[in-house]
């Protein structure tokens, strides 16, 4: 129905994720009445994080400079390492501004149906860093899904017989939240994570 | 927190309409894991959109010929013009399948709280072709939305006095639909466009 070099735009619009038949579409019909320059910005953006991003050779974060600018920071410190999933993890670790150790990024979490074997993941890689490097502390923070939950148990296992002190960040009742509507599992985490009060 | 490529990525991908920055990051983090050839497609589709699309100088729908395959198609009746606002429109009519006429893309709706008024549609090259061509019908296939209604309203006033034959596409209960849960605009519609059983 449409001229081919438009199907062929919205073809590859659908390609990307959460972006259904219409929502590409309506893509396509933006990037029409952008002008040239967004165009070529966009474009150029696409190819550039193709080019320059890789991972970390230390942490496995997405770096344009290696080792990232994380693992190069001389202010942190060397004996915590935070183990999360995903680069976007790191940063939203990052974003709340109160952790200053390094960074063990998995790549993942373990995920069978989805073909994601321990060994898909940067275990073996972190095994190492814990043998290498001098670690007083390992922050476990990865989400509280039933594959998150399934890949701490998982380094649990592998860890504690390394005699390295292993902690998880704390589940729970988010800030501003209601009690009355916080679901079940959320407020069974909280009681299990209480605190005395000092 | 990201590198400057990658959040230069997420920054443009921001500007797309419906993406906001969890969606951004998302899809920057997707072409970063996909191969550097469905980024090369992408990226060459979407200048070649921008290169190859024109209006058709005839109907105003968009085009990589000129005049556009439905105008050059000899088979249809000329003598009916189905004016629509959105290329996307006559797209959804040419997919039922049961119009054999000509189109006339008017680029938009009358909006002034969005800036759009009526010189800002092609309205008076509507005008134009409708003193050029024998047109026997003239089909208004707006959608009925307020804007829909006060365009397809401002169009009825202009064209009347030309003595063109003017008909709306019919409004009402959906295939499929259930009157039990249909809005009262719409059953009302529907009411009002009831036709005598033959």
């Amino acid at each position: 129905m449409y001229a081919e070099s438009f199907a062929k735009l919205i073809t590859e619009l659908q390609k990307l994720p959460g972006i259904g038949p219409k929502s590409a579409q309506r893509l396509a019909f933006h990037l029409l009445g952008t002008s040239r320059k967004s165009i070529d910005e966009l474009a150029a953006a696409m190819v550039l994080v193709k080019e320059r991003m890789r991972y970390c050779s230390v942490c496995y974060n997405i770096t344009d400079i290696d080792p990232c600018a994380v693992c190069a920071d001389t202010s942190r410190d060397d004996g915590l390492l935070c183990v999360v999933a995903e680069p976007k993890d790191l940063v939203a670790i990052e974003r709340s501004g109160v952790y200053n150790g390094k960074y063990h990024v998995l790549g993942g979490v373990i995920s069978p149906l989805d073909g994601i074997e321990p060994e898909s993941l940067r275990i073996k890689e972190l095994i190492n860093r814990l043998k290498q490097e001098t670690i007083s502390e390992l922050v476990l923070a990865i989400n509280p899904t039933t594959e998150g939950e399934a890949t701490s148990f998982y380094l649990t296992r592998l860890i504690k017989p390394l005699g390295v002190k292993l902690t998880r960040i704390a589940f729970g009742l988010p800030v501003g939240a209601d009690m009355d509507y916080a679901d079940p599992a959320t407020l069974s985490k909280s009681l299990e994570g209480r605190r005395e009060v000092v």
